[in-house]
């Protein structure tokens, strides 16, 4: 993983720049910082025991053909992400309750030996409540309580809990001081990618390893990243940080960092919006706009250096023009990608370009990693809590209201 | 199809709207306005000549199992957001060139009779000529140049037009004056439908219909929106348009819009950005940042008034809250839906809801015809040409270099 940041670099003075990395290197060395410390639970696990839980659990719970889960915001996007970028479609996520959408995810599911994994932090999430009563009603005969389904919560006398309880159903603990957005690399994410495959105590100990080694040897220059950001965030004149991945896979990955970003900053009338986009696709939809458009907004563009896999453009029939032919198809789009830069560049746009190692599963687990810390430490350098999210719990208490006037 | 437009109203003053909405609707009457009438081009076309060309190809092209459609931006946004809107998935979209993408796309082929589409307006699309060339290396003796490839493009002496010719594939003409995202009520967006199975006619004979009753008799309140829209624009408080449906088969839609909007309107400085986004996903996601960041969003939310399949949340073990239980899963999200929109209002966000008729195909080609209308006089009365884009050109340009220089 390479970051690119001159053309961010450009646009902060050079005091002001010096002054915020200094004040950002104090904030980042947490064992200096024990107050700071408790409060980045999702960087304060124990890690043996976590991954003893783990593998007490996928020595149950293995070998499922298809996975079913429920769960939506950060109970979803994380792991979603991470099996994304691993290209393993094993689990079947139902995060929404369109009926058009869940009747198009129940219809899509042909296997007999299905696991359920139910997540809620609160443990009364409406949505997913709501959808464990349909999949039950749907799926008659294909669950039983104690062998195939598994519930992620927090340990209270919540509606989830209580059933968990009284049907015997697998119990996880969600953390209850580990936010969803930040949970991806606790059991709340990490019990789904390992039963469904993937290999949880190498990403672990990756991303435990990248957070080390950004907090302490400052690597992928964190503060020099937050410095920039924070630079653009208090300045007016930018509104939006546009995300432009050429690597197809991470698009779920880009979704998951907007919630961690919006859910993190947006506070206190803070923070800027996120834009997500892909490359090529959006060049031919958004970048009009971005060239053209109003001139508010800066940009991170993601570009894996190799593609593991890639096709030759090859033609015997004298139809590829001649630029085209013999090239790979990665090749081309890279290309792309770096004409973009180029020209956003040329206009005056601050772009970060971060180079992945490649476009598998790895330098996505480290780009997750240091996403974390560069939205958690942002926040805590903005002056407001990275860790809640108050607003939206208001909207969940006026659904709830009026379901009840409607009853 | 009805339009919720009091929060809207709410922020701007009685007499600006009332000089926007005349000098608007004064643009609207296309009948006393040649000049604009011809610049207006997709509101132009001859319906008899192009449902004997639909007929026509139909005839030949009908009753393939599956459908491969290469194109990217307008050439594919329109036809996907119309067969998402009916859950038609007939056919597969490969608007990308990111090798792991297209492989995952051409695995999903289990079918054996397929029809190739092939669109690009200039017919020097890179993405869709190298695209063009990795499915016909991949389905080795799937494709014969007369039986089952159709390429759709201008008439001018380009690489795919060329192909045509060459090796007598079945040719249609890109309308050179319908720019790719005012396209699909034109042969480019309603071939493939028709071809997919939907009503083609019908759905012309609908759009054509609702523009004529916005133009002439201002129904859905055309002139009142897009005054509205105008001041948002120029006041510069805001700076981005939030897109939020309550119907996930509409999320296609919203990108189409992102484009139009786009496209149409970022030019010269000028335009907001489309924030898309999908309840009740993006409660757990956006919603704080739009409650409690920083004010400068404006926001259209759809919700469909009913639900044409349903499921009803039945529990006879006691385990759901009792405001959940007996409930249909549609009306919990339509309570959602309002929920948001009162808590967007109460903290003083302009708000916009669309509450189309049921969410199937029909009300979102009526929605679709709307938004095209709205976007393309909203650009002229904000002085842009709505029809061109001319900053994306020069990321082409440079693309072909680097290529040419690689080689």
């Amino acid at each position: 993983m390479f970051f690119d940041i001159k053309s961010w670099n450009n646009k902060i003075s050079s005091k002001e720049f010096q002054n915020n990395k200094k004040e950002i290197r104090k904030l980042l060395d947490l064992r200096n910082n024990k107050k700071l410390l408790n409060e980045f639970n999702f960087l304060n696990q124990d890690i043996k025991l976590l991954k003893k839980k783990i593998f007490d659990i996928s020595k149950v719970f293995m070998g499922f053909e298809k996975i079913l889960l429920l769960g939506t915001g950060g109970s979803s996007l994380g792991s979603k992400a991470i099996l994304e970028a691993a290209s393993n479609d094993k689990i079947i996520f139902i995060e929404n309750i369109d009926p058009k959408y869940v009747l198009k995810k129940v219809k899509s599911v042909k296997e007999k030996k299905i696991l359920l994994i139910i997540i809620s932090k609160s443990g009364e999430t409406s949505e997913v409540i709501s959808l464990y009563q349909v999949i039950i009603n749907y799926f008659t005969n294909i669950f039983n309580f104690k062998k195939n389904i598994i519930i992620i919560t927090e340990e209270k006398n919540s509606t989830l809990y209580k059933l968990c309880k009284e049907k015997k159903i697998k119990f996880i603990e969600h953390n209850s001081k580990i936010g969803g957005r930040f949970s991806c690399f606790s059991e709340t994410g990490l019990i789904p990618v390992k039963l469904a495959g993937l290999n949880s105590n190498y990403i672990k100990t990756l991303s435990d390893n990248i957070t080390k080694e950004c907090l302490y040897n400052n690597q992928f220059s964190l503060a020099e990243n937050i410095s920039i950001l924070y630079h653009f965030i208090k300045n007016s004149k930018y509104v939006g940080h546009t995300v432009l991945s050429y690597q197809d896979s991470l698009n779920p990955l880009v979704m998951w960092y907007r919630q961690l970003w919006g859910e993190s900053l947006g506070k206190q009338g803070k923070g800027v919006h996120i834009i997500p986009a892909t490359g090529s696709i959006d060049q031919h939809s958004q970048l009009q706009m971005w060239l053209d458009g109003p001139d508010d907004l800066f940009y991170t563009i993601i570009i894996p250096k190799k593609r593991k896999i890639d096709f030759k453009l090859t033609d015997n029939t004298k139809f590829l023009p001649a630029y085209l032919n013999k090239k790979k198809l990665g090749d081309v789009l890279n290309t792309m990608a770096i004409a973009t830069y180029k020209e956003l560049v040329r206009v005056g746009k601050p772009v970060r370009v971060i180079y992945l190692d490649d476009d598998s599963l790895y330098p996505a687990i480290k780009l997750m990693s240091f996403f974390m810390l560069e939205v958690a430490f942002l926040g805590k350098y903005l002056g407001v809590n990275p860790f809640d999210q108050p607003a939206v719990e208001k909207v969940k208490l006026l659904t709830k209201k009026l379901l009840i006037n409607n009853a």
